[in-house]
């Protein structure tokens, strides 16, 4: 048995819970901010048995890989706007920070 | 040393860290939410000495047991108010998962 | 790899998580509350090498020990205001509650 601490943005936390519960993975979030990652994070818990960990880490690696996202940039504060043209940018997000834990004993009542 | 994760309800939890406290056990309480039970759950992390576990594993599991509870329903909705028959009904309630993780070394400053 | 889980007071949070910034240490913060310590806690996960623990331990004392501080009293209401003689009291404050937990497997994605 494993404890595995998840540290994700909250912006992929909820599309990576449906994924890890769509395959019977049981996921509990902490809030937590700051650190490891930009503000805005959660902290899952997911326990699972040892020959199960390589698919959880699997799944998080696909709903949380830190990648680049293209955004409309906002124009300029007081430059001309008459010769602005907007171009989108890149901007990174998501990424994921992840300790597997062993676990000595685990109950359920 | 031992660090015990459990996540209980929320309703049970003043409970069970109050039943905790009283043998002296002491506890911090991370907000969190879904998964391993249903919304609304708090994680507690109890550090404690390996012969201390079981008594604690004994509190919670007294305080926080999986349960069914008799509650009286809400009438239904549009249905006919005269001929209802309100009955109360069983729901099910509490439940604790608790994940036991070894310490390799406890220090307060 | 050692997961650390230090509760502190949240007075201290920030300076600490400053501090452990300063020395390249990447901190999460998970809002808690009572306990090990009084009311208004946080609760830190720190991730590093093992080389790197006592180094990590040291910032923890050296930004959250428990120590007194002087504060001016309120004046006793209903007191006899003309008469009273605000003294300065000690009141302790700090205070950090450590566990170092080992770490199986850690990874970014
Ligand atoms: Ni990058
Ligand atoms: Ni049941
Ligand atoms: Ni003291």
């Amino acid at each position: 048995m494993k404890l595995i601490m998840a540290v994700v943005q909250d912006k992929d936390s909820n599309r990576l819970v449906d994924a890890l519960g769509d395959q019977d993975y049981k996921t509990t979030k902490l809030s937590s901010t700051g650190g490891f990652l930009k503000e805005g994070n959660t902290t899952l818990m997911i326990g699972c048995e040892d020959e199960n960990v390589d698919r959880a880490l699997e799944i998080i690696r696909d709903n949380c890989s830190h990648r680049e996202q293209m955004v409309a940039p906002v124009s300029p504060m007081g430059g001309n706007a008459d010769s602005y043209i907007p171009r989108p940018i890149n901007v990174e997000v998501g990424g994921a920070t992840v300790f597997v834990v062993p676990v000595d004993s685990f109950f359920q009542f």
